[in-house]
C-alpha cells in the first residue's frame, strides 16, 4: 500500500509512501540537482549526499548535479561544486559536511533567484528546524513563480527531536558515542570514595538521546532530561536519591540533557543579578550549575566528595563518521528524497513514519518537535532499569504535554505534486 | 491494545504484547528462576543475563536467581551460581556469556528432572533454533508433569534469521563490526592493480547480515547471499560482471553469505570425489571456493591479479560486546520475558513483531527460517546501491521461496498461559 | 651491563640496572606484599597492579599480596583485599585502578604503623609526584625504625612529566586517545567558513601530550605549551599566524596545553578584579581564555567567524584503558619492581633510562620535573612541521629553563639497599 | 654528536646522525623528486608518503614532487602523479598507500632511464627487503651513470624484521590491533569447557609482532615463533603444557606465527604426499595445522574440546590506518630521509639504531634479518608472564641462531655522499 499511518494521532495522518513511481515527472537528462547543507553537524550528513549523488546517477542517470558550498548563503554568495559519484566516493567515512555549512544566511529571493538563474530544477536541502522552515518558503516562492522545481527536505537534528517521523539520522550514533563519555565518568567515580559523576549530553528540547543513552550504559543512576521536571531538595528530591544511592553503591553517574532543569538555571541568574555578578557562564550550562549545586549541598550537609567536573563530549559527537546502522538509514533517505523528487513530488521531506517511509509535508515537521513522552514505555523501562525517583506528584502534567496531532494531511501532500501544464 | 499483527501474513497472526501486567502470578519471595545460555557466542548474550536478573530483582524483588553453567547439560552436570545484580552489574562490557555455553546435551528429561529437584519455577533459555526446540519439550515436560513452571526462551542468533520478530539481538553490532573485514578488503585490493576481495560473513541460511553490511559500507561491488542464487559464467553471470567492474574501477570487492553458492560447492566436492581427493577443505568453505574460481578463471582468461585471500571476520563478530543500540534492544527482551514469566505466561520467546514487543509460542519461531525476501524493498535498495547483477531470469523462483505463514496463533497464546489449579 | 647512564648529564649519572638478580633477599614464603594506588587516574594503573600480583606470584612464588584501598589513607582507615593471580586476572581491560584512590591522605607515622602491623615487608605505591614524595617519607621512616621493608614506587603521571625516566606509563595511550579531540575539532572548523578550534590537552607544567598529540595528527595548526611563551598580538604573534593560516586554509585549530599562558590567565584574573566580577571561571581555563580572546579580537579586528567552543577531552582520556604498547611498558615496570623488591631494594622507582631499565633512587624522580626542551629535536620537528612561530627573540631563555642534572647519584644507590643484619 | 653507536655488535657499528645539515646539497628549485611504494601493505606507509612531501615544501621549499604509482613498474609503465602538501594532507588517516604498490617488476635499467628521463634527483623509496635491494641496485647503476641522483629507502615491514634499525613502521599499530584476534579467541574458550583458541599473527621470518601481542595482551598462554623451535608430545612438549594449563583454568590461547613450526610443516607435506593427497592447504598453514593436531590429539586422547577455527587477522592488520605512536615515528622517517636527500646523502636507509634516527646503507639492512633473540630480555619477560615450557634442552642452539654484526662499516658511510665533481 502507498499509505502510511501515523500513530499517535487518533484519527491517523496518512502519508504518502516513500519509494519509486512508476512515472517518472523528469526526464534524467533534463535534471539540474543541487544539494546544500545547513546548520549544526551530525553524524551521516556526508552519506546523505554520497547517496542522493549515486542514487541520482545509478537509478535515473542523471549527470548534473551540483554541490551548494557553505549553507544557503552559498546560493548566492560562492561558486558551485560538480558532484559525481566518484567525488563523493569516499565521504561517508567522515565526518562533518563535505559541503560545508553555516547558519542562517536565509534569504528566500536571492536562493530563488540563484535556483532560476542556474537552472536548476531539483533541490535537496539537509538540515534542522530553521532549516526546513527555510525550505518550505524556497518551495512557496517557487510555486509562486510557477518554476517546475522540486524542492526536497532532509531534517537534520541529533537529538531526534523532528516530528512525525520516527528517527533522525545521526541519532544512533551520537548514542553510542555518548557511551564513551559516560563510561569515562563511571570509571571516575568508581576508583573514588562517594564520587558523583555528571554528564551533560545534547538534548535542548528533548531527551532521546540521554534516555537512550542511559538505557544502552547501564552505568547511570539518574537520566535527567527536559520533558521530566525535578527537583533538588525534599522528599523524592534528587539530593536524596544521590544520598541513598551513595550509601549503596558508594558512586553516583548522572547523565543530563542539556535542555533540563532550565528553569532552574535561569532563577540562578535571576537570583545572581540580583546580588552580584560573577559565574555568568556557570549558571548558562546547566551541567555546571548540577556540579555546582550538588558539590555546595554535598559539603555543607556531609562530607560527600565530588571530584568529576562535568563532562561534556558534544563536540566529539558531533564530528564523527555514522556507524553502520546510521548509514543504511541515510541511503534510504537519500533514496527516498531521489525517488520522490523524480516522480515531481515537491515541498517534502522525507523520514520513516511507524516503520515504513514516507513523504511527508515539510510543514508538518516543523509546526511541533517531537518530545519523549512520560508515558510512553520507553521512559518507564528507563526508570525501572535506573530506579530513579520519578520526580511527580501527579498525572496531570504529563497529558498536558502529549502532543496533538490530529489533522488528516492527505490533501496535503496532493499539493505537494508538482502542477503539470 | 494488547495484541500486536504480524505483518507478512494474509489474515494476520496475532500476539500478545509484551510488558508488565496487573496480575503477577508469582510471589516475589516464592520466585526461583535460573537462566541458562546454549550455542554459539553473539554480541549481548551477557547483557540479556544481566537484564535478567536486574529486571526480576529490581521490578519485582526477586532474590533467587540461578544461573545455570555451560548450556544445558549444566543442569544435570555441573553446579550452579548465584546471580545477584551486583554479580552481574559488569558483564554486559564484555563478549561472549558468563554462563558459558555448549551444543547440544539436551536430554528433557533429567534437565525436567533438575528443575523440580531445585525448586526452580521461571526458566529463562537464551539460544538459537534448536535451543528454542529443545526449550518447548521442556514446556511440554514441565506441562505434562503438571508442574508451575514459566518457560521463556530468547531467541539468538547473530544470523537474524528467527522467523516472526523484526530482528534478533546481537544483529546490530554485527553489522558495525563486519565493516572492518570489508573496509580492509577495500583498502587491500584499492592498493594494487585488478584486485579483488572476497569477504565471507556469516549467514548460513540467510543473508541479513552480507545485506546490511554491503548496504551499510558502500565499498562493496557486489553481495551474495543464500537466498538469491548466482552463477559464474555467461552472459549476467559473475565473472562478466567482475570484469565489467575492474574496467571502470579497477578492483572488486564481494561479499559473500557463508551459505551463498552451497550447491556449487556441493557440486565441487562431488566432481573432486569422482576424480582426485585434494583440497577438501577448500571446497567445504565458499569463500576459499568462490577465491579459487576467480583465480582460475582470472589467469587463463585475462592476466587479473587477485592477491586477495578471503577474510572470515566470523570469529572477531562474535566476541565482541554488544553496541549501544543492542544493548538497548537486549534490555527490552530481558525485561519482555521477565514481565510474561512473572505474569504465568510459559512456553513462550518474546521480541518485536511489527515493532512492536510481543510474546510468541516457542513453535511459532522455530518453525520456519527468516530469510531475506528478493521482493522486499530492502533487496532491491541494495540491488539499486550496488548495481551488481540480479542473477534472474524469472521471477518465478522469488515466489516459490516467500513463506507462508498464514495460520492465526491466537489459540495456541491462550494455552501458553500456566493453568492455574 | 648493571648500570645505566642518565643521558643530559655532563658527568653522567649511573643507575643500577632493573631486572632479576641471583641473590633474592627475600623468602618467598616470608613476602607479605601490597599495592596500593594514589592520586588522579591514568591508563595502565590496572596493569601495573596485575603485573606486581602476577609477577610476584609467577617468578618468586609469592602468595601473601594485600591490596590498600583508597589510597594512602586505605593504610589505616579500610580495610585490604587479598590480591591473587586470579583477582587480577581482567582487571588490565578497564580503565581506572581497582584498588580504588584518593589524593592527599598521607600521614607517614600511621601509614608506617599499619605496615607494621600488618606485618607488610614489601610496600608496591603506585602514584606522582607527591605520591613519591610520600614514599620517599615512608622508606624514611622505615629505615629509621630499621625494619626489613622494601619500599618500592612506580611513578604515574599521565602528563610525562616525571624527571629521569624516559616516559611515565599511560601517556601513549594518552596521546592516542587525544587524537579524536583533535580529529573533532578539526572536522568542526573545516566545515564552516573561518572556523578556530581550540583543544585543550592535560599538561599542566609540561606540553609532552599536546606536542606528540599534535605531531601525530598533522591536523593542528599551532601548539601551545607551558615551556614556550608565547603572545597574541603584533608581529609574530599568535593572531597574527591566525589569520594568515587563515587566508591559506580556512580554519585553524591550535592545540593548547593546560599549562601554557598561565601568566596571562593571572593578568586576566588581576585585570578582573580591578574593573568588575564577571567571568571568573572563565579565566582560569586557558582554553576557555584563549577562545574569548580570539573571539574579540577577531570580530573588533575582521568578521572571522569562531564557532567551536574549547574541547577538554581529559576526562574521557584519563579512564580509558591502557593501549597494547602501556600494557608491555607497565608489565617491564611492573615486573622491575619486583625483582627490585625482591632482591632487596628500597626507597627505589623503576623505569627506563635511556632506553634501559633501572633502579632510581626517589629522590631523583621528584627533585625536578621533566619538561620539553626547546632545543630537543623533537621540538624542532614540531616547528618544522606546524610551521607555526617560534614566539622568540632571543635564545637565552631556553638556555636558563634547561635542567641541570649533574650529580652522581651512585653513592644513594648504595644506600638503597636493606642494610642486612 | 654525529655518529650513532649501534649496539649487539662487539667493536661498534657507527651510523651518521639523521638531521638536518648545514650545507644542503641541492638547491629547491632544481631538485625534481619521486616517491613510490613496493610490496604488501602496512600501517603508516600514507603517513610517510605525507611526510616526505610535506616535509620537502615546508622545510625546503620543493615544489617538484612525482608520485610514481604502483610500484617499481611505476616508472616505466604508467604516468606519475604529482604530489603537494593539499594533495596528501588527508591520506594518512586511511590505510593502505596512495600510489598503489605492487611485488617485483624491478627492472634496473628501465626504472634509471626513467629517472634519467624525467630528470629526478631524488629518489625516496618506501618497501621491504626484496625493495631495498632494489633500492641498492638503483643507486649503483645511478652511480655507474654518474648521475647526481639521491636514493634514499625508507624501510617498510610490519613484522619488524629489519635488521639494524630498532623498530619499523607500523609495528606499534599490528601490535594493538592483533589484542583484536587475541581477545576475540579468549572469549570464545573462555565461554565453553575445555576450548583451545589458535591466533595465527604475522611474522615469516621472526615472532616480534606474536612477542609484543603476547606480552600486551596477557591472555595467551603460549606464544610460539619461528625463533623458538617447539615440539608437541612427550615430556616438555607443547601438549602437555596445553593439558596442565586446560587442568588449571579450563581453557588456552596460543598464538602462532606464521613462520613458526614450519620444519612440522614441511614433514607433513611429505608424509601427506607419501600416503593420500588431501588437505593440501591445510599443511601449509601452521595454524591449520597446529589446530588439526590438537583435534587429533584432544579427541584420541582425552575428551577435550577445540571449537575454534584458526583466527587469522592479518589482512585486517595490514589495512588500517596508522596509531599515533606510528605516525609520530612515520614523520620522524620521512624527515630523515629528506634531510639526508637534501643533505646529498644517497644509497641510505633511515631509521632509529639505539635510540638515535641515523642514515644507514641501504646493504646494511638487507644482509641479515632481525630476529628475536631468545637471550634477549624480552623473550625472558615472555617467558616468565606466560610461564609456557621453554621447549629447551641445551643452550646451544640459541648461540648459534645469534646475528654476527661485527664489521665496522664506518667506510661504507663515507662512500654513501654524492661525489662533487
Amino acid at each position: 500500500s502507498q499509505v502510511v499511518v501515523h500513530k499517535g494521532s487518533p484519527r491517523g495522518v496518512h502519508f504518502r509512501r516513500a519509494g519509486p513511481r512508476e512515472k517518472v515527472y523528469f526526464k534524467p537528462d533534463e535534471v539540474r540537482a543541487c544539494v546544500v547543507t545547513c546548520g549544526g553537524l551530525c553524524p551521516g550528513i556526508n552519506t546523505v549526499i554520497r547517496e542522493i549523488v549515486c542514487g541520482l546517477n545509478y537509478m535515473y542517470g542523471v549527470d548534473d548535479i551540483l554541490g551548494i558550498v557553505g549553507g544557503y548563503r552559498g546560493f548566492y554568495s560562492k561558486n558551485t561544486v560538480k558532484l559525481t559519484p566518484k567525488v563523493v566516493n569516499d565521504i561517508h567515512k567522515r565526518g562533518g559536511t563535505s559541503l560545508l555549512t553555516s547558519r542562517g544566511g536565509h534569504d528566500t529571493i536571492k536562493i530563488v533567484d540563484s535556483i532560476q538563474d542556474r537552472g536548476i530544477n531539483q533541490v535537496y536541502i539537509i538540515g534542522g528546524d530553521g532549516t526546513q522552515k527555510g525550505a518550505a518558503l524556497i518551495h512557496e516562492e517557487v510555486e509562486k513563480r510557477g518554476m517546475k522545481v522540486a524542492v526536497a527536505g532532509i531534517p537534520k537534528t541529533i537529538d531526534n527531536d523532528i516530528a512525525v517521523i520516527d528517527k533522525s539520522f545521526g541519532f544512533d550514533t551520537a548514542v553510542e558515542e555518548a557511551q564513551r563519555a559516560i563510561n569515562a565518568a563511571h570509571v571516575e567515580v568508581e576508583c573514588v570514595e562517594n564520587g558523583v559523576g555528571v554528564v551533560k549530553l545534547m538534548g535542548r528540547y528533548s531527551g532521546f538521546i540521554a534516555m537512550h543513552a542511559t538505557l544502552a550504559s547501564r552505568d547511570v543512576d539518574c537520566c535527567l532530561i527536559p520533558e521530566s521536571p525535578f527537583y533538588l531538595e525534599g522528599q523524592g528530591g534528587l539530593f536524596q536519591f544521590i544520598e541513598s544511592r551513595m550509601k549503596e553503591n558508594g558512586h553516583v553517574v548522572i547523565v543530563i540533557a542539556e535542555g533540563a532543569g532550565q528553569e532552574f538555571v535561569a532563577q540562578s541568574i535571576h537570583d545572581v543579578n540580583q546580588k552580584d555578578a560573577s559565574g555568568n557562564r556557570l549558571l548558562l550550562d546547566v551541567g555546571l550549575w548540577l556540579s555546582h549545586k550538588i558539590k555546595v549541598w554535598s559539603t555543607s550537609f556531609i562530607s560527600f566528595i565530588v571530584p568529576c567536573d562535568d563532562i561534556d563530549p558534544t563536540y566529539m559527537i558531533r564530528a564523527i563518521p555514522s556507524n553502520a546502522s546510521d548509514n543504511i538509514y541515510c541511503t534510504l533517505l537519500a533514496q527516498s528524497a531521489v525517488h520522490g523528487a523524480m516522480a515531481g513530488y515537491t515541498g517534502f521531506t522525507v523520514g520513516p513514519v511507524n516503520g515504513k517511509h514516507a513523504y511527508i509535508p515539510i510543514a508538518r515537521v516543523t509546526e511541533t518537535q517531537n518530545t519523549v513522552r512520560l508515558t510512553d514505555r520507553m521512559w518507564a523501562r528507563l526508570l525501572s532499569s535506573t530506579n530513579q525517583p520519578s520526580f511527580l506528584n501527579s498525572c496531570d502534567d504529563i497529558l498536558l504535554q502529549q502532543e496533538r496531532v490530529d489533522r488528516d494531511t492527505v490533501d496535503m501532500i496532493h499539493k505537494m505534486k508538482i502542477t503539470s501544464t
